[in-house]
């Protein structure tokens, strides 16, 4: 506007002013340890933190300290590592199951049921007993559960339990009648009723699921905004500063923007839609910007091309072993999928697949090499699990740039169950980080949770030896798939941000990033995997202010 | 925690020196005038804007000019005034309307035709024609329009044309087709098609509309965005830097979002959540915090008590004049209002009730008198329209605290309509903006575009004159119902703002508020009504930033 006159020698000198009006923080005092851009290992005895929560410069204990601070904290010579990035997880799920009836861990069928009795007795208002995390394979049952023994503790009230993998539901007999099912009921596509001369038992696998979509009360926002601060609380405690959220719809959605609006919102979460629906309704034109200072953004699109193993839902080149003649549920034709990839990259937005079985990893890589070639530019594609592959499949990894997102800990849950579901000659490509990784393709790591606990330590230690929490078996399963501890680490922290389009701000402490990190008690690299394993997170800080400390 | 060391000294400093850091704006040479917030006169040569945004100082010719400024800007003697808050708008409404077929200012039903077979010509490929702003009044037709006089310019494709006030349709026989509407096809309640021989004839009252919702393709949310630009542009140019917004659905809240995201949200938006479930979705527990600089505020829920006069849709205390036995909808029982009006105020959401007819406005009162018992503290219950108001229930307003939002141009649109309506005899509370006013109750103006045009110039004289733009009735249409320059200008300022609890920030400039103003060429209290209906706006400025000028 011609009217305005630039003051220019008054802006100068306020420009001036301001630098020396904003001072630094440091954390003094540490065994400071990270990677850098490259991988290499960086080691530190403090930080300097600027006033908007970035890393300024990391020191060593004889570089000269800052003279104008605006705090400074002593670490007690303890380990400071970055924040955790959990590359793969259900934000709103694990809040709603730390509020609800948790199964996980039950080791037989009447342990399991006297939770759901417990609980019942507990919630003695509610309509709905909602719950979670069983695992028929840890009773050692040989079978699924079956309604008529969730109706032994819970005859009056609907009982709704979903599998730990999320891929299956127990239910009683009273939630069925609530839905409406009954033997007359077929199964929708993509989904499968467990039937015993034709009456539905109580499990409905996949798709099925969603036959109860109408009769199960939809939680309140009031809830949903409940169960974010409830999995940020778990979040911060496990010492993960950044998360991506797998599936985010708009109630989803709506609660991190609610959180973000209110200053709430703590953990950083890269948000992947749930669908192309909920992506184009969230994002519109494109992916969201970073919002409130790195907190939030909708980066993508979540798709599913396939179920779980455990549900036999993965989709396997051959038939099951244990069930011949099944090869699992194709949630998307190939036709399907690349339409809704083409859908999702015309307008930018990253797609992260679900892909469990070694014929849903081919068809993803199929499709995904046909759209190199129409999507230019750095488009990050990412299987999400990429359980099984068959390993002439595992070089289109690198050959595409895809980023295989895993979960360590799935290895020791499920290395069973494969066995029995694959038989003894087709594990090759099971969970085969190390192959993927020395093919030249990027590797994420992250939990699933509330499938797996979101504890990263674990998963560290698990990556480096294939052993679960018990040692067994002695030397790992498929030895040859364990990484190095330092391939672990990046790929719990730098690549699990690259692979979210984040390595710029986060997954790593260096200046300009974000400071974000965790206080350890031992030094992350010179411990074995097995106290690495039972690491506790002692304080977690993120964009240099402190968010959590244990008791 | 407890390692944290409050280095004192140097956060005293960094203040101080902070405080210098930020340099004002200065705004010189204008003939500024406001209202304080006692609704007093206020003029000024010069206003003091801090970085912020918001006004520090309003400046009389000999008063001292800071010394550290950032830049000036010449007002070259103009007047300059606060931006005006538009109390009901339809913001998304107001975008599409200017990208679709605008029927509004035809004089006849050819002139109307006309309009549409040029448009259809123009977009060859658009499967469906959108329009709006047509009023069988205004055509001197003496009935409505009918689908064979659509399908005479457009038989190939669907047109759908929403009557000025929104509360009809207009279709060809394609759209009703595409609808899969014939002679069987039952209104729902609440609406009403209209019929010859017991066939269609193309026109569907109120939520008859809804008929057509399955086959109308959805605008997609890219084109939201853009709607949603248009609509700012069109805001600014006219001098509104504030609108509530009556009616947000989730996805109009996501265009908002996504502007204020990307920073390009420059209008403030008070936004009214169409309906309980979207407030729910959107507010969950409560009111959004004032976000983006207090451009964007989930204030409460708009609600709707019955239908439009033009329509017969307004819910009279007795039968339309014009059609014997017939009283207009109710959309809600007054059960069923109360009880949404309990949901949102249990959890501190503002309600805005549209209520046009004297028996909708009579239970509006009603509801809010048994509220008032159960919800205390400063809830500015709002009645949107209140058109039509039995002058026994005049004096409820102000008992009840309860704002009437209403709109001065509708007065002249509608009076010709209305003495049909309602006879000579029951017009003494119609549009009563001074009765209202002089009970003591608050008066907020708007516009409801895009039922009518956004210019709040226009606006004004009507209120001080009831004269049409042809300056008809001569003297004015009930004219003691004209309110002063004063309570108009207020109306549409300062009690426009308290009417969304905005007051403490926009509506009048004072120190501490937002430097939210308008330029124009002359004094807004020195000239006529006539004059002042032609003003138009030289420039807008919003927050102490240009964001419009006229060529």
């Amino acid at each position: 506007m011609k009217n305005i006159i630039k003051l220019a020698t008054v802006s100068v000198a306020a420009a001036m002013l301001s630098t020396v009006a904003h001072a630094d923080s440091l954390i003094e005092n540490v065994n400071g340890i990270t990677l850098d851009k490259n991988g290499e290992v960086v080691r530190f005895t403090a930080m300097v933190i600027d006033d908007e929560g970035r890393v300024k410069e990391l020191l060593d204990r004889k570089d000269k300290r800052p003279a104008d601070l605006d705090f400074q904290y002593d670490g007690e010579g303890k380990t400071l590592i970055p924040g955790f990035v959990d590359a793969h997880g259900h934000v709103m799920g694990m809040g709603f199951a730390a509020l609800t009836l948790d199964l996980s861990g039950t080791r037989s069928l009447e342990e399991a049921l006297q939770r759901v009795r417990d609980y019942a007795e507990r919630y003695p208002n509610r309509q709905w007993l909602i719950g979670n995390g069983w695992n028929q394979e840890s009773w050692g049952l040989g079978r699924f559960p079956t309604a008529a023994e969730l109706d032994s503790v819970v005859p009056d009230r609907p009982v709704f339990l979903s599998r730990v993998d999320g891929h299956a539901v127990w239910v009683n007999s009273r939630a069925m009648e609530a839905a409406g099912i009954d033997a007359k009921t077929q199964a929708p596509a993509g989904g499968a009723i467990e039937r015993k001369n034709g009456q539905p038992t109580g499990i409905f696998v996949d798709l099925a699921e969603r036959l109860f979509d109408q009769a199960i009360p939809q939680p309140r926002p009031v809830e949903r905004d409940l169960a974010l601060m409830k999995a940020q609380e778990i979040l911060l405690a496990n010492g993960v500063t950044a998360i991506a959220d797998m599936g985010t719809t708009m109630e989803d959605w709506q609660s991190f923007r609610r959180a973000g609006d209110k200053g709430q919102l703590k953990v950083r979460i890269i948000s992947y839609a749930a669908e192309i629906d909920n992506m184009i309704a969230i994002g519109g034109p494109g992916p969201s910007p970073w919002l409130y200072d790195d907190r939030l953004r909708l980066a993508g699109v979540k798709l599913y091309v396939d179920g779980a193993l455990g549900s036999r839902g993965a989709l396997l080149k051959k038939p099951y072993a244990d069930q011949s003649g099944h090869s699992g549920l194709a949630l998307l034709t190939s036709a399907q999928l690349k339409n809704k990839m083409s859908r999702a990259a015309m307008d930018g937005f990253q797609t992260a697949i679900h892909a469990i079985g070694d014929q849903a990893n081919a068809e993803t890589l199929s499709a995904i090499e046909e759209m190199q070639s129409s999507y230019r530019g750095d488009r990050r594609w990412r299987i999400e699990h990429a359980q099984i592959v068959d390993p002439a499949d595992l070089p289109r990894f690198a050959q595409t740039g895809t980023i295989a997102s895993m979960q360590p800990v799935h290895q020791t849950s499920d290395r069973l169950m494969a066995e029995v579901r694959l038989g003894p000659n087709r594990l090759d490509g099971a969970y085969a980080w190390k192959s993927i990784l020395d093919s030249g393709a990027k590797v994420a790591f992250g939990t699933d949770v509330p499938v797996e606990s979101v504890n990263p330590f674990p998963g560290l230690a698990v990556a480096m030896t294939r052993e679960d929490e018990n040692g067994e078996p002695f030397g790992g399963w498929l030895p040859r798939e364990r990484v190095t501890r330092i391939e672990a680490w990046r790929a719990y922290t730098l690549d699990a941000a690259y692979a979210g389009f984040a390595e710029d701000r986060i997954g790593s402490l260096e200046p300009g990033k974000r400071a974000d990190f965790v206080i350890v008690a031992d030094d992350l690299l010179l411990s074995s995997p097995a106290d690495i394993r039972k690491f506790r997170v002692e304080q977690t800080w993120i964009a240099g202010r402190p968010v959590y400390r244990s008791e």
